[in-house]
């Protein structure tokens, strides 16, 4: 197993169970929870994918990622009771996921010819449009769009990526780079409560 | 008119009925008591063509499926306080629309290449996204995420169907004995009154 | 700059300022406005572009929409409070923009072949998609569902412009034609308070 399929699987359990434990919270039953789980973790690709024009989209050719989704659902149901006070942990492996997500959804956007600042775009779509749907599902305003630094993480880290490809720098530096630039923002300003400018 | 198209019909009126009684309920204006029928009817079908690139999407150019959702929501419309009490009936038009519309989308899937396990998954969402669709735009949390055996019916009958191809039975046989299975799951859990387990 | 690009930046401005209103009214940080100016600007011609296999969508490579969302989005932010009272202005320019759009997903889905019936329902899409998802994401009812004459003033439109092509009317001609009708419709029922029958 590669440093990126770890990080991959992280990522993707987090996501999941970020979606999991919202449908527990909303009283679903297994399957609404499954669901849940599987649109928060594979929502954000899927859109990318479909928009690119890269269909069937990855997540149902490469079943790992539902199979996984499913798995960490069903974890999360049974021992609901014992999960509540993992959230923080939660942020942590968000974090790792979300550097990785973000520089795979700007390489596949990049190659597909949308350009630098399409290319962000798609990081960020990549990163965020699983969880809305996860929040617009259960009827509430998506977090990414009311707090916490989340989605303008991931374009300073887009940023940064474009900048470097640019400058013709190692692909594979790049994206290690990349990807731990977004990991530190994240946490950082997560740990100091930074937000941005609201009403 | 063959059996088929009966089947396909009855299962697209009790969709868009379905759509149309949820606009006269949140008092929606005439557009949207269609609007919610078509989208109820046709969003299904339509995402799992976008999803496998089949565009445009079958309902934009056999335009029967608008016709139809559109008829019947005005229908809805006109005679709201006697539809009421037709719930139970709608939901046996439902069952039998379901088990073709499941077996309408593993077939079309399948053709595209997912495989068996993407096929049922692409069965679930022909039949169960459009009445999503209908109610998040409402503001509820979706239905099938919370109660009775819907999703999981489609998932049964998906797998059954897949079974079947795998050992080479004859196609037709195949979608008649799926359709029918998936009927009867959903009527007789639905007459006894069987959840999935939920917090 | 044309006539063209011209009504297209108003239109564009409008739709964005709506976004970006609804984002403050519902006191969303300022990535979450941009966000929702940026959907409600370009989510009608996205979801066109994507049902009919055109992508990356358009807004994707023609980067000016995103930027004059956002561009709208922190005007809108920064004098929010001298905004509210520019409502009526907002539905003047809204209902400019609004007869370009039409026929501009008119004229992108004919020559996608999808038929008179086809283009009628992608000019709507094109107006109303990117209103309806505003609406959603922040958890109300989508507006052009239950007041006002708007996406059936687009489907007044559309019959009018399928209809004077299927004469042969010199294109140009139609388009303008056909986007002053629907401006006019629009402004001619929202002035008077006409609106669609409902419960």
């Amino acid at each position: 197993m590669t440093l990126f399929q770890i990080i991959d699987f992280i990522g993707t359990v987090s996501f999941a169970a970020s979606g999991a434990l919202a449908g527990v919270r909303k009283q679903l039953d297994l399957y609404g929870i499954c669901f849940l789980a599987i649109v928060t973790a594979i929502g954000g690709g899927t859109t990318r994918d479909v928009m690119l024009g890269h269909v069937p989209p990855f997540a149902f050719t490469e079943i790992s990622y539902f199979l996984l989704s499913i798995a960490t659902a069903i974890v999360v149901f049974t021992f609901q009771t014992q999960m509540t006070r993992t959230y923080t942990k939660l942020v942590w492996m968000d974090a790792v996921g979300l550097g990785l997500f973000n520089v795979t959804g700007l390489t596949i956007a990049l190659s597909s010819g949308v350009g630098y600042f399409g290319s962000i775009v798609f990081g960020v779509i990549t990163c965020t449009v699983g969880g809305m749907m996860r929040d617009v599902i259960i009827g509430e305003t998506p977090f990414v769009l009311k707090q916490e630094i989340y989605a303008t993480a991931c374009i300073i880290s887009g940023v940064v990526f474009c900048l470097m490809h640019y400058l013709g720098v190692n692909m594979q530096i790049n994206m290690m780079a990349s990807a731990v630039l977004l990991f530190a923002i994240r946490m950082v300003t997560y740990k100091f409560r930074v937000h941005m400018p609201s009403v």
